[in-house]
């Protein structure tokens, strides 16, 4: 099942896509997803970040893979919905998107083997864990600013529930910026899979139900600029578009 | 005033402190805060910790005090109460205590100028911003490890509004461990004041009412052990009490 949270004539529903394009809310009403205003398909109250998860996007960093599971949080004023405008900063030299799955946390859990990693798994969708470089070379790294301005958590279109999505770890992953295929992997280049991560990060620390885990970005982060307009696939979870534009004077 | 959320015979109040040891709920009955079980003074969506902002802290770990002011977040998974215990992770070498005057935020606010930052400022209240040292030591340093733990940010016991608050950058911090005094300190020596952190902040991040802001920990870390008792005061916010206990095998 594809869900999405959605305003339609000033009121929040929760639906479903049933057919390409068409929505069907909690009462049975059809809406045109043209005609909606998309919010993120959960409401977490923890997104986790992870630093450096593909090899690649760490080689054209010029950084090494870190020695264990490198995590940051995304903290809520970060979250938007699909088609919602991201704001680029003023005075800000490099914004880029990063294609990400997100991993969508079913019940409350901690300490949760590998083995079972997948049992407090709802679902997934699709995260643009927008950054802006400028403020990432800081050795005090806890990527705050970089990652942390208003409307820098694009997530959606849906959640689109686990039993969809048959090996999340073959996924193609793709961001484009005004249509130009800009960044490609697959989640199979993973360096740490689902199961290690959420053993890792319940190892010390209680999940919630909507919490969301990023699984990291791979090769092919660049510039943005307000007018862009950021496009990011993955297979089996639609398409997240959200358009860049300048903040206001 | 000083506020508290407690729990009494299985019910969630909102109280006051009407007499020491004796709290007042929105029904006007009165608990005597032994029999009482202290929540967080607040429920933030955001706690967002400073590292590095008193320049003898940095100096006892070796560390300068970063070009601008580093953030990190502390997690809801952390919060607990005044007496709640703090459990010591199995395996680990060296946690200790940080005593911390916590900002607690009014209002939805961006962009808040200095000359302004007190308006968005609901009060104060105690902070213990628990840390296992052991993993701090990573190049990769956003410490969620080392400070997202389970039961790690202990808060309270009140939220002690604004206007009793005369000058919080004048306020002693103290840190006894097993009624030993290991740390102290003065907001005074903060490098960085509540305006500065305010408006930074808020130039990236919209804040909303009970967010957090820890200000930073004075020089005297030490080591805590299963057993211990840490005992955090601030002048006028009280005294927030948490045992350390083991983890369970």
């Amino acid at each position: 099942m594809k869900q999405a949270r959605f305003l339609s004539r000033g009121r929040l529903h929760m639906g479903r896509l049933v057919e390409p394009g068409v929505l069907v809310d909690e009462g049975g009403r059809a809406h045109r997803e043209d005609d909606v205003t998309f919010l993120p398909p959960v409401e977490p109250g923890k997104v986790i970040g992870l630093a450096l998860n593909f090899a690649d996007h760490a080689a054209e960093l010029n950084m090494q893979s870190p020695e264990e599971p490198a995590l940051f949080f995304k903290p809520g004023n970060t979250l938007v919905g699909h088609r919602a405008p991201v704001v680029y900063p003023r005075g800000v030299q490099f914004m880029h998107y990063e294609v990400e799955l997100a991993v969508v946390i079913g019940c409350r859990c901690r300490r949760v083997d590998e083995s079972r990693a997948f049992d407090v798994v709802k679902g997934y969708t699709i995260a643009n864990d927008v950054t802006v470089r400028d403020f990432v070379h800081n050795f005090y790294r806890p990527p705050v600013r970089a990652k942390g301005f208003d409307t820098f958590g694009p997530m959606g279109p849906y959640l689109v529930t686990a039993d969809e999505v048959e090996d999340p770890h073959r996924l193609g992953l793709r961001a484009y910026v005004n249509g130009e295929l800009r960044q490609e992997g697959n989640t199979a280049q993973m360096l740490r899979k689902i199961p290690e991560l959420i053993a890792f990060i319940t190892s010390f620390m209680t999940l919630d139900p909507d919490d969301v885990i990023l699984t990291g970005t791979p090769k092919g982060i660049s510039h943005v600029r307000p007018g862009d307009v950021m496009r990011l696939e993955i297979d089996g979870l639609g398409a997240l578009e959200n358009p860049v534009i300048a903040e206001e004077g």
